[in-house]
């Protein structure tokens, strides 16, 4: 017999869904949130469920969003010539707390990946092809992640932006700020290196 | 204004209620519920507010229970002699896991600490005292922390040991399986070297 109560079983299991939390972190959490803040696991409870229950797509730009739009797209603070697509709302939010990018976005929620069942329709590209021709995009930054699959969905997607006669630009490729040049895998170096430019 | 939905930030805020949980955890755990496993949020939301609704502690060995008596507690499967006095469910937990024990616990719910308002009474230490008295416990296995409240605790309870006639016993110290010599602190090297034991 189990020195564990059911429920307490059941949320041990259910922690896991957490990225990075596996048997010893979930067993961590678990007596802790028991143990010590059952008013904060109480707020989680409700914090996730209001969530998962709310958060929808935004209708222009697909980012999340509780509204039809999101703040971005329904607000008028942003700069409506620059459109950046990306892969996924966590990019857009990194992009957001990184950068000073003040434009639009472009959510995709993945990248062509035809053996997942991931095509153009699954990224929403029709409707980044009609925004391209409706609205007033002088240059569509693109932002996808530099793997292979995200590299082709790049090429696909300046490929739309070429047909609405829109300028695609690419994040640089380059050293990470801070990394070691013995540390940087060769491509990124070469890349680099090929890339290089003038000390002002 | 904010590119987060509402209910997205009170999500992030509340994620770092789990221990060790900071700012960059919150964010990848909410865009990765959101994006990829909401079902899995749905049931961790059901599953912490389940948890925390029913569980609370044995009225004998006040370890976590959805009864009234724990199912170590209501079984007849341990040994009734044996009694394993622990500060935190947790350490019940990872005793009942690691070790082959199978008598009975108590648990403290905490240590001695007068500054935080953990007496006797706090660590239901009355409720040991009459289980010593009425119960056939032969053997008082003390397991808690090596600290210098742990240590306090634990000759508090042998006192009541004492008095009830009940032999006390103390976790062995010493050097950690695995743990290289050099590295181990002088008070656990000087007590390991002082309970060297016969190589058989």
């Amino acid at each position: 017999m189990s020195a564990v109560p059911k429920s307490l079983e059941e949320l041990l299991e259910a922690l896991r869904c957490l990225p990075g939390v596996g048997v010893k972190s979930s067993q961590r959490m678990a007596y802790h949130l028991l143990e010590r803040n059952r008013d904060g696991a109480q707020r989680l409870a409700a914090a996730l469920g209001a969530a998962m229950a709310r958060i929808g797509n935004c209708h222009r730009c697909r980012n999340f969003s509780e509204e039809k739009l999101c703040s971005l797209c329904a607000g008028e603070s942003r700069d409506e010539h620059l459109l950046c697509v990306v892969e996924t709302p966590s990019d857009l939010a990194i992009i957001e707390q990184a950068t000073g990018y003040r434009g639009l976005y472009f959510v995709l929620l993945g990248h062509l990946s035809p053996l997942d069942g991931m095509g153009p329709a699954e990224l929403g590209l029709g409707l980044l092809q009609q925004r391209l021709e409706e609205e007033n995009i002088q240059e569509l930054v693109i932002a996808t992640n530099p793997t292979v699959e995200g590299e082709a969905t790049a090429h696909y997607i300046a490929g739309i932006g070429r047909d609405a006669g829109v300028r695609a630009t690419r994040l640089a490729h380059g050293v990470p700020i801070g990394g070691e040049i013995e540390f940087i895998d060769r491509s990124t170096l070469a890349h680099a290196f090929g890339s290089r430019q003038t000390i002002d």
